[in-house]
């Protein structure tokens, strides 16, 4: 799996770089540039190996690769912003907003949203039914009743009475993490017009065991490990998995959860290798 | 002209009200309803009109003017922000950050750029390559070369030692309301798959014509007609096309512009009549 994400970090980061070098100079597209460079690429993995699972090739599955970390790297800046988040640090480095100004994140993260849609133009995707299947999914799994609903969601929680139920946090994070991450495993039957639902019931299980992996580190993790302030949620007083399974709850629902998504992958058989070593890495990481 | 603009308002209007009931409920959609209500809706006009003249029926167009005022909605929400222009009215109302928050004010501006292109995948929009061709469009017209751009121009403005010259504040304001009055324009050529050039140009003159008013009706404008803050440029000491021209000078220039978007609808004879009227209307209003 190492490798083969490596080749998928230096291609998706050639091929933004690539799209950025297009734009007119200045602030905006250096914050973009900023944003987009770094990262697990965890969702660009997903879109390669599942694209890869289907017969498609890197070089038709890589702008949507690409798109899918630019949407992603745009909510990661808004989401930080002092009237969402809050946060100062991502990435071990200074937020968008930090340095620069929140006006310049604002508008790097709105543009990284139009690059995102643009990019799943690309010619190289395939034919003109298959590109409209993926942006229409997208625009779904990324608006209004998918990641961005999540997140208002999750800023409503912050001001509501009562902390939120497992239910309720488990629907939030469907929305906020989950419906980009079904996305992005989604790509490869989507391009090839093949059935999408083992491949959705894996990431449904990964998005979720990815989520509970992120809580329990922000408990133990430290912040020289991973980058950004840990913590935070329970100085927030917030409901996570944590406090509401308890550290071992917490994780025995993500492995379980990781025998779900390696199961969904039966159909695949040992093609599926990598995604299922994704699946274990996510709730083993360290970051 | 009038008869069809409030014929086209009110078909917007409800397509927009029908995708939004699909949303699920909360701040989040309510606020994006604030958003999307009301308006000169001319960029709809734009779409409709632009459609009629290559014989694409309303029917077709109309996700395409829903489009272009949910992607508008959105910039109006982000360019109010606090961090940005610090608007608190619009139409007359309280802006979204102003009635909501902050938060809600980023995420309702997202999904809505989200929304747009979603609408843009509408099947009744017509063949898959017609509807590729206008997301790739719109996607460069909104994002890091486009509007966006222009926006961050003009925050930059904000900042800069020198008032911006002529030349640097035409080619702001093409980017931050001319590339999306452009791609409304367009978008019948665009769909019938037919040469843009005469809307193009059409729209290039508007655009700038409509930016010149609007520097003029913050001049010589009220809040009680126009429905938001006027003076502001002056207080804020930004060059504006009347610091630059003088307010005749302005005038003069605006009147060229109509003149010069006139003669690029003379491919179209009299077909083009409510083009023309709005034309005409953009430098005449005073709202």
């Amino acid at each position: 799996m190492q490798a083969r994400n490596d080749a998928v970090k230096a291609l998706v980061q050639q091929a933004l770089d690539a799209v950025l070098a297009g734009f007119p100079g200045g602030e905006l597209r250096d914050a973009m540039a900023y944003a987009v460079t770094g990262g697990k690429r965890i969702r660009a993995f997903l879109v390669m190996e599942s694209a890869r699972l289907h017969g498609v090739s890197d070089l038709t599955a890589l702008p949507v690769a690409a798109a899918v970390e630019a949407l992603h790297a745009y909510s990661l800046v808004h989401d930080d912003l002092p009237a969402m988040d809050d946060d100062d640090l991502r990435r071990g480095q200074p937020t968008v907003h930090v340095k620069w100004s929140e006006a310049t994140a604002i508008l790097a993260g709105d543009a990284l949203q139009s690059l995102a849609f643009e990019l799943l133009t690309h010619d190289k995707i395939g034919d003109a039914a298959a590109r409209l299947r993926l942006i229409r999914a997208f625009a779904k799994a990324v608006g209004a009743e998918g990641m961005v609903w999540g997140q208002a969601l999750d800023i409503a929680a912050e001001v509501a009475p009562e902390p939120l139920d497992l239910d309720a946090i488990t629907q939030l994070q469907g929305g906020k993490t989950g419906a980009l991450i079904r996305f992005a495993a989604t790509a490869g039957p989507l391009i090839a017009d093949a059935d999408p639902a083992p491949l959705d019931r894996y990431a449904q299980a990964l998005g979720l065991a990815f989520q509970i992996a992120d809580d329990i580190l922000d408990v133990t993790g430290s912040e020289d490990v991973t980058g950004k302030r840990v913590g935070k949620d329970d100085a927030a007083g917030k409901a996570t998995f944590v406090s509401l399974l308890g550290l071992q709850g917490a994780r025995d629902r993500a492995q379980a959860l990781v025998t779900d998504a390696e199961s969904a992958l039966l159909p695949y058989g040992e093609a599926a290798g990598n995604l299922r070593e994704l699946a274990r890495f996510v709730i083993e990481r360290d970051t």
